[in-house]
């Protein structure tokens, strides 16, 4: 079954078919299902589903998401407790979250986003250039995306350190050519140390309004913030009383408490923040549809199935 | 001898120091220099200097340009005429000009610039998301610069060719990954394929006007045009035509025929044109310092000094 709420019947669509060709022994269903065909659902694929869209399903042994962020599923308490639940970790995904991060690290060290200001005031004025390994970067998170930012910002000299919250295995990253900081109170002088943060952490209840004042406070005076990730992260009023009084420089922002960002919101008018909307990186349905016809195959025959949510964990 | 002209003393000062750091066995005068130091001098390091700072110098043995651009040296007609006379290939500068063509190449791929406009009317309206793979971007010019270049946008996915007018040896890039377009017989249909056209050209006579209604006219219909080159390539009226048309959906442009680009000018304020201040690359004091002192070292070695100009080819 395929359920989710997509942009238009086009978007529905294409899902539809890039499933059907990625997996076509499988026999797929447009939710809301009939209660015949309820009783059969195996595998439910899901977009941002309605409350409630994977209650009584009898035979349900797998929820696959197609996005990365999976907060606002297990936020559903109708979700079955038992059924394994998948994250999405597509290939396309990635490299759309790749180029984002690279383009707002990109804006932030050539000073794009100022220049962008002084054409608005017909203002020719060149800026000292900096070296990239003059630019440090801090990504908060190191999942599979922060893996993959890294990597694709060290190969552009830039001199990258990332943060956990900590819980991961050491051994997961021992091979990680970069900085590690673990844990909550590695956090101030990671900070302190990043001309850009990139927030790419997972929302839980303990990244759940990290992003407040003392963690501005905690910032290199005039350093960027890049959130990628949730809105639910940041302290709204936290971070425009930070832009305000100059500790931040500037906020390049996808992701809002509210989405769409009322059009009322100060974001949207503010000088030194750039609102995107939710853009940073989607699924694409070409590779996605490939990781989920590998994961509901790995189902049938047994084997072990990818990226599975460790509910207690919240991702 | 240091002669040129600079954004302020402390740009001057940091080249000297800069200088005198990597090559610590020469004796530095600062232009303009007197007569009896007129005499001595063996090494011109130039950047955009007077017309006529290089005339009367008898023991003239080597110009070396701090810049990529040589155009407005070979248009000194007090140019000491067999004076070796070598541009600055500095990789610092090169990866500058990466720089700004890889975020130049993602924000239109990613349609940043779309969403910075949108952003203005408190817009949230997210676009449809391309892979780098569905993007073809042409450069114009295939020398050191286009080649950096090249390699970082095909390590990004991008669908990669370039153009030369031709002249070069094809031995020199048999081991291109890539498609080569040569001569001006091929300029239309490697326009009609690219999605984004990067302009990477010298300025020389067969250069000058180039991008013309003609040229324009054979960019596929809303592709995009990136100039990190020089301005004088450009027929203003014509690319301001075809933006108006739709033909060309948007200019990014860092180089103009009159710089600083007049306070009144079109380009300012078109809602589908990014205007920089010559700012895509500037030589970095300290890798190209040290380009300077190996052709120096060279030079009085008797050794070939590197990237002499070709004054007929003109660059």
């Amino acid at each position: 079954m395929l359920a989710g709420r997509w942009a238009g019947d086009d978007e529905r669509e294409r899902w539809l078919q890039a499933l059907r060709d990625a997996l076509p022994e499988a026999r797929w269903i447009v939710a809301p299902a009939d209660a015949v065909a309820r009783d059969e659902i195996e595998v439910a694929v899901v977009a941002n589903p309605a409350p409630g869209a994977l209650a009584a399903l009898p035979r349900l042994k797998l929820v696959q998401s197609l996005w990365a962020g999976v907060d606002r599923l297990l936020a559903d308490a109708t979700l079955p407790p038992d059924v394994p639940l998948a994250r999405m970790v597509d290939p396309g995904l990635t490299e759309a979250m790749v180029q984002t991060a690279q383009w707002a690290v990109l804006s932030l060290h050539r000073r794009f986003f100022d220049y962008a200001a002084q054409q608005a005031q017909a203002q020719w004025l060149p800026l000292p250039q900096r070296r990239a390994d003059e630019v440090a970067v801090l990504l908060l998170g190191f999942g599979a995306l922060g893996r993959a930012v890294a990597e694709r910002l060290m190969a552009m000299g830039y001199r990258v350190s990332a943060w956990r919250r900590g819980g991961a295995d050491r051994d997961e990253v021992q091979d990680a050519p970069l900085t590690l900081h673990d844990g909550a109170d590695a956090l101030p002088a990671a900070l302190a140390q990043a001309d850009i943060v990139i927030d790419l952490l997972p929302l839980t209840a303990q990244t759940r309004g990290l992003l407040d004042a003392r963690f501005f406070a905690a910032m290199r005076r005039g350093a960027a913030l890049v959130n990628l990730a949730r809105g639910a992260h940041v302290d709204d009023a936290a971070l425009l009383a930070a832009l305000d009084a100059g500790q931040l420089g500037r906020a390049v922002l996808d992701v809002f408490a509210t989405e769409p960002l009322p059009a009322d919101h100060r974001y949207w008018r503010h000088p030194r923040v750039t609102v995107l909307p939710h853009i940073a990186a989607l699924s694409d349905p070409r590779s996605a549809a490939q990781v989920v016809a590998g994961n509901v195959r790995a189902l049938w025959r047994g084997k072990p199935v990818a990226h599975l949510v460790e509910r207690d964990r919240g991702y």
